[in-house]
């Protein structure tokens, strides 16, 4: 552990949604790569391109945990930042269908968490708090009721004191506000955090990246070993400080095309409507302003059906389609996807490693999918990597080798680290 | 590639099961790590004990593939034997409810395989085939038709030259024939296969190892390092003879325990009789000899019933049991899990990461699962290891991108690698 001269970092505990948390007498950083399958750190560790995270393998902590379904970014970084599953946040989806006004609205806002997060419960108790996101579509939902500092990337040069808790992020950082369709959007946020540090006006940071590398790049592209390699180099500054560093992902990330590289896509309100007739709506919950990342295609979708229809048959029906893994009406859903009941729709349709689920073709434009579509939402982005800088305590290994989920890296940091 | 003076390998294309396979004019390995979760080799790798994987890494190929549900031994080994899906091999469990005898009986005989093996296959192309097994219960099943040398660990001490094509295998291993329940069971059947190829007795070989270790211990443990580590040095002395080596696994291992250390089970027959009354049969077709792995617990069952119970109505409820993550009939798991109508049950039934499915608390002996259970079967265990000593060709790369299975490993060594 690195001294650091003449600072005190509050270590008094914080009881948010249930969970207890012991904040360390030394700064606390938690990431979440976006998007990081797990064979990207393979890939990129096997070529010589992470030596920072092959360290924290052998000094600290490298597995695997468990992410909260559906398999999306809004879904689990809401998780990760209350230490709760959707079903106590709230948040089941980029987009869903509100049941009061029967509009698709983006749930962007924190209007819609439902939680206290860890970083207004850490500021009250005297830590000082950053939440640095790479979209901005995030950064509402992450700093409500937050005492402390919260920006996205993308908006960095809109950043003021009196709405975000800091001025001047571009002088701060060293580098012009990114492109949001770039790795630099990420690695933005990684030298954000080092500088937040390094100028000791954080202690108890969220560093939340974004994924547009990972869907656009296999783990043995060129490209996507560059950028884990100077994610790597951030990684490593980011330890220098000092700080207990913690690693995580909201999903993972898969090809979804057919033999000849078009997007393996069901097209489900399509095929339901020709069946049962109109009235039916298929929600995309991966839809986000960021089309070119996936088209508005994953691997999970929310069914509404009109009161009249047989829901059992209409379940069956999807479950037999060639591609599709899982149907679960809402109730079940809610009980054994951890969903919040009203925010989703009759049934959730869950599809196959490489299969994704659509609404209707006008809906989706594969014209930005040039070079394939890699998406995420269902089973199999589950599993995400988890990683820390300092090696767990007994209790926390005995935990780590269950079912860790991957909204309990702050508990993890907080409670389990041995400095 | 390591010249092999005066010796000339078979390349004679091999027509099986509708795939082509073009053998490489090398001797060619392909090796089951039986249990094999990605995060035994993350943590032996990191733990500095797996040197030859991280070369296998750098220099061939190492990602995930994804295996045949359920997520047992022999349902893999008789697909990777096969390159074909369990819905051709007919192969479903190690354990089945026979529809002819309504008996239930092990699946461990050649005659319960519907598919040509790639060995039998092989041999006949000129090939000298070796299958070399730990377990004595899949030595029958992989054999089948083939002509060529075929033994077990457990039963290396009978091994006739009429019966197994091969003598005298403990002089040739240069150890004794190990005990079932040990490390030594998994690492005398690699030694096997370096001295068959050091001999030149085969150049064609499938080696399947057995899980113990891995349903015994976590990855972090100590007994398990020095497993990979023992296992490593193997690998790098089959890559040594000059042959292409390829492994995959059989299915992955979880933890499957309470907060308590108690195994995390739904007793599955004990409830539905209790809810339903008496006549459903729940089958465990983990159910195998080495009942000290797993106690007969996994993440898979087959629920049957009389004829005159409501099979929607029961696989509602089941679905609706906290634990429980898929219910499938008997056509949709025939369909979409790739299973064989006749040998699975009315409901296929998954269950979590972290929990078992057993029948009656009667029927399971705890009492051998000291230490905590760690098992397979479901979901969760479906993603497993593929690594290549040798570079991938630019198809197959593409192809190991896209949703490759363990059971593609014969077609990847054979059409895939560049020598």
């Amino acid at each position: 552990m690195k001294a650091v001269p003449g600072v005190n970092f509050s270590t008094t505990p914080l009881s948010v949604n249930g969970r207890e948390y012991r904040p360390p007498a030394a700064p606390l950083v938690a990431i979440c790569i976006d998007g990081c399958e797990d064979d990207y750190l393979v890939t990129s560790i096997s070529e010589g391109c992470m030596p920072t995270v092959e360290a924290m393998s052998k000094n600290g902590y490298r597995g695997m945990a468990r992410g909260a379904l559906p398999s999306f970014t809004n879904v689990n970084n809401a998780a990760i930042a209350t230490g709760a599953p959707p079903s106590v946040t709230g948040i089941s989806g980029n987009f869903f269908l509100d049941p009061e006004s029967d509009e698709e609205v983006m749930m962007n806002s924190a209007d819609y968490l439902r939680a206290e997060t860890i970083f207004s419960a850490a500021a009250r108790a005297g830590r000082k708090v950053a939440v640095v996101t790479a979209k901005e579509k995030l950064r509402d939902i992450l700093s409500k009721d937050l005492q402390g500092i919260a920006f996205s990337a993308e908006r960095a040069s809109e950043a003021r004191l009196e709405t975000h808790g800091i001025d001047d992020v571009e002088a701060l950082v060293g580098q012009p506000t990114p492109e949001i369709y770039s790795a630099e959007a990420s690695l933005f946020v990684l030298r954000a955090g080092v500088a937040l540090l390094e100028n000791q006006m954080a202690d108890f940071l969220y560093l939340s990246l974004t994924d547009y590398m990972q869907h656009k790049f296999a783990p043995d592209e060129s490209e996507s070993l560059d950028f884990h390699r100077a994610l790597d180099v951030e990684l490593a500054r980011l330890i220098a400080t000092g700080a207990v560093v913690a690693a995580t992902a909201d999903h993972g990330m898969n090809a979804k095309n057919l033999p000849d590289g078009s997007p393996n896509v069901i097209y489900l309100e399509t095929m339901l409507t020709a069946q049962f007739g109109p009235g039916i709506k298929v929600i995309c919950p991966i839809t986000d302003p960021y089309v070119a990342h996936h088209g508005a295609l994953g691997s999970l979708v929310m069914v509404h059906l009109p009161d009249e229809m047989n829901r059992t048959a209409i379940a069956d029906w999807i479950l037999e389609l060639p591609g599709v893994s899982e149907v679960h009406d809402r109730e079940t859903a809610a009980e054994q996807l951890e969903l919040p009941a009203d925010r989703i729709g009759d049934l959730a349709v869950l599809s196959d490693r490489h299969v994704v689920l659509g609404r209707t073709p006008a809906d989706h434009d594969l014209q930005l999918l040039a070079g394939g579509l890699r998406s995420h939402g269902g089973r199999y982005e589950e599993m995400v990597p988890l990683l820390f800088s300092h090696p767990l305590n007994e209790q926390y290994l005995a935990r780590a080798g269950d079912d860790p989920r991957n909204f309990d890296i702050f508990e993890f940091a907080c409670n389990g680290v041995v400095l």
